[in-house]
């Protein structure tokens, strides 16, 4: 039997769109003699569709869909994802179904048992858990069809109290199928293969793993759908980060599975990585939301320099717009730096002075500021002003603005709301600072693109004569070692004393993160590349004092 | 037995603060001769945690609290609500608990088994359900002990696939307590007493019912902790929106449960419950969040007028800041109503002229714009010189900025980023265009706070000459239904044609509100008074296709 992995990029609630790329590939797949072509999970309406599931029109079209894709399933059989009714009265009114498609039309469905519940995932929001497990049998082969979490459980600390396969095992399978949903992180690529390898040493048959691809706002969807044998080797490997289909080769006389493809099983360094998630991260979201052109603020700093590269790398040179805004704080060095930049990349920029607008502004609050000193109002209201003539441009000709903010200034709250923090969307908000240095490194590995000078030189917000982030914050390095300890690691501050952070610099940093959830709250959705990005994988009160 | 109910307010992660309002309480109901206190759901910790739920630390915090708590149960007993850690390595690793506190420890806990995972509620993101139903006996009386959602199953269409009641039911309790965390909306005081009665109706017994009180961030807090007998009457009710203790015999001997109080059972009107709950919201997120004085800007139109209304009763006349920020657009009307609301609640205002700062961005971008028309990008453009200048106001003398926006502009994106959606928090942002006229005549009750005119002349946005709502949108009485029938009732387009509305109008509004799901992304927190509000409780594909 020739299975075909089919790894799509889907838009979340263009069903036409699905089924049109879904019907396309099954069609492709005829051709080439597969038997079974197998879809991502939910591929039908796109992954996640979050409360688009609450309205019933939208689970109808969702059928409508799946009955227009059955009917070209002649001659192939096909294996999708697609929500579907619970017909109990009792329990959540769907479930997140695996749905195999023959002979033109559905012949049976496999509902998730374990619902993802945590950092982004959402599922028992919307779907009743399975309780009945059958497997199915399709040309003699009888397979195990799972989704995404149900294979997740085989660890020492299981978050659920049973195993769908453990149950499926017990019909004595050929193989495994899994269509997935499963987001990219740096280190989820390496996890991912350990638990599918964990699964085949488990249960001793062969796995196929489907996966969808593409940026759906901030989750990146790697793909790295792939082929197993029953001792865990790598057979077959779609493309990361791109639209891919590979084929896999089951024999049912002999329980073998092969595939013709030599299989590239490198995984890339951390930087690398991160680099090719977010420019798929900006590429798909323009792309998706029907925009092509990026706006952003030039600093001659490190953060806007690596984003103006990954947003010209994504979206094409000529379709990014650098401004450079200084003010009378603005050092030479970053306004040259900046027009460096964007001489390497070959992109549009302008200088636009914010000392006018500033002046004014200033002006018309003086009877009310009068003689009271230069504060944070002066240094927040050169930052709003610069938002202003970016959003200015922007709504005038169609940009959308990027914000460049990085994970450790959102972390602490170093940052102006309403200014630097504006944006359609955050690039290096899950990257901390140290960690965007390794990204201009990585993007500089061939030849100078970033100026060597905006990588060597002190960070500064340069909003007062002389300012450096090290006269607010820790140095980067250790800031970012605790900012990862407390975030990713959960770690407490007697956790963080102990392993050798000064005291008093660790509760500084820690009531720094917690009083600033308010100012995170209105910041754009962020790239997510680590296990633990601000936005919807994280939820915290915005009025607490836990550490505050 | 004698039961105190106590209703109290409490800060989330504020161990220090909860355990001692707890003690302060658990000793004055012991002076008044009661038998067993009970508290709320998660009181301990204060409701909801969210992801601190996920730091080791934070539980650990919480079992020193209880333990402190306990220490002071001598002489009597209390109920109390907090975490406890599940001892099977399967499963999630915490309970959501109720434990009984008597004779200086832990006697015995109850486990949440029904867990909201929907709206606002995500409990399944850290709880593990409970599986074990136990009543709990103190002075000879047989308790069936619930949290919250545990008695909301007996519906039609129930959520969950069995009541733990049921279980608890066949051991023959005495009499049913209920520890909540149930957050108000303009109709969750009538459903709440409903589902009492369907418990004391079904089960034959008492119900004694503690819900916490306050606001925690946008959730808001009724309170209206309360006593049934057996036959569903009411018997004693906590006071609404405040904290409060009320108390209950239980008399072993007859089965029979008692209060001394006058019970009243009244609900209020739509827009008193709506003003009161706001008017909490305002004043518990300064409070918790450590500020005193507001500033917004006054426009003349409703939605700033009402806004400063209900700050003026929450923080008092003397911490709200009112400022004009006329432009040439600005009609002299609105000038004059907005002073003479200043006026009618001796606030303090001042007017502040955005022209100087908007002509001077706007010549900062003369280069660019060149001979362009005057569009969006203008119009974008003063609502933002008017934040950057209330921006500049608070940063420096302190005042957190009251966002005026209402539910309908929320709704179709009918407002400007960075502009007038800026703020600290959104006190109108659940309240449609017309409900918000409903609450300015409630304010108005008893004489004229908020200038007539503000109420009866066209809304406007007056960012052009001539500019009026109805330009862009529908009529907002039109306009306001599909967006319930839409958002609070999840109605498809097809729904909406077939109860009488027009085609194009509804399927332009649908568009509005899907595509603009990028803006309330960015907006602040929205105290919610609606079963439906935008914010954490309505979770939306930023980049999303359906019906767009």
């Amino acid at each position: 039997m020739r299975i075909a992995l089919a790894q799509l990029n889907y838009i979340i609630g263009d069903f036409d769109l699905n089924t049109a790329k879904i019907i396309e590939t099954i069609e492709k797949c005829k051709q080439q003699k597969s038997d079974l072509v197998v879809f991502a999970e939910l591929s039908v309406c796109g992954y996640p569709p979050r409360d688009f599931l609450e309205f019933d029109d939208f689970i109808q079209k969702s059928y409508c869909a799946v009955d227009a894709i059955a009917a070209h399933c002649t001659g192939i059989a096909a294996i999708i994802g697609a929500p579907s009714r619970n017909p109990d009265v009792k329990g959540k009114s769907l479930f997140n179904s695996a749905w195999l498609l023959a002979d033109g039309k559905v012949q049976s469905l496999a509902h998730k048992a374990l619902l993802p519940t945590y950092d982004i995932f959402d599922e028992y929001r919307y779907f009743e858990p399975n309780r009945k497990f059958d497997c199915i049998t399709y040309k003699g082969v009888k397979i195990a069809l799972t989704i995404c979490e149900d294979i997740w459980n085989l660890v020492d600390d299981p978050l659920y109290i049973s195993n769908p396969m453990d149950m499926l095992a017990e019909q004595a399978p050929d193989i495994m199928i899994n269509i997935a949903a499963s987001p990219f992180t740096y280190v989820q690529q390496k996890t991912r293969l350990e638990i599918l390898r964990a699964n085949t040493a488990h249960y001793k048959i062969p796995m196929v793993y489907v996966n969808q691809v593409g940026a759906q706002t901030e989750l990146l969807f790697d793909g790295n759908s792939c082929v197993l044998d029953s001792d865990g080797n790598l057979l077959a490997v779609c493309t990361t980060f791109k639209e891919d289909i590979c084929f896999a080769d089951f024999n049912p006389a002999n329980k073998k599975i092969a595939s013709e493809v030599d299989c590239n099983t490198e995984i890339l360094s951390k930087a690398a990585l991160i680099h090719d998630a977010l420019v798929m991260g900006i590429r798909d979201y323009f792309a998706k939301m029907g925009f092509s052109k990026a706006i952003l603020g030039l600093s001659g700093g490190i953060d806007s320099a690596v984003t103006l590269a990954l947003a010209s790398e994504a979206l094409g040179n000529e379709n990014v717009y650098a401004v450079l805004l200084p003010s009378e704080y603005s050092s030479d060095h970053s306004i040259n730096d900046a027009i460096a930049l964007a001489k390497n990349l070959d992109c549009k920029y302008d200088t636009i002075g914010i000392s006018e607008g500033y002046n004014s502004i200033l002006e018309s609050l003086q009877p009310y500021f009068k003689e009271l000193p230069f504060n944070v109002a002066e240094e927040n209201l050169q930052a709003r002003v610069r938002a202003v003539l970016l959003m200015g441009l922007a709504n005038k000709f169609g940009y959308i603005l990027l914000n460049t903010s990085n994970k450790s200034e959102a972390a602490v709250g170093y940052g102006t709301l309403y200014g630097d923090m504006c944006g359609g969307i955050s690039v290096l908000g899950d990257v901390y600072k140290t960690e965007v240095y390794e990204l201009a490194n990585y993007i500089n590995r061939d030849h100078e693109i970033i100026p060597l000078n905006s990588i060597v030189k002190p960070p500064s917000a340069e909003l007062r004569p002389g300012q450096k982030d090290s006269d607010s914050l820790p140095e980067y390095d250790i800031l970012d070692k605790i900012l990862y300890n407390y975030i990713e690691l959960r770690q407490s501050p007697a956790d963080l004393i102990a392993s050798g952070f000064d005291e008093a610099i660790v509760k500084r940093v820690l009531r720094m993160v917690n009083i600033n959830e308010w100012k995170r709250h209105q910041t754009p959705p962020i790239l997510r590349v680590s296990p633990k990005a601000f936005g919807q994988g994280r939820r915290m009160p915005i009025v607490g004092r836990y550490l505050s």
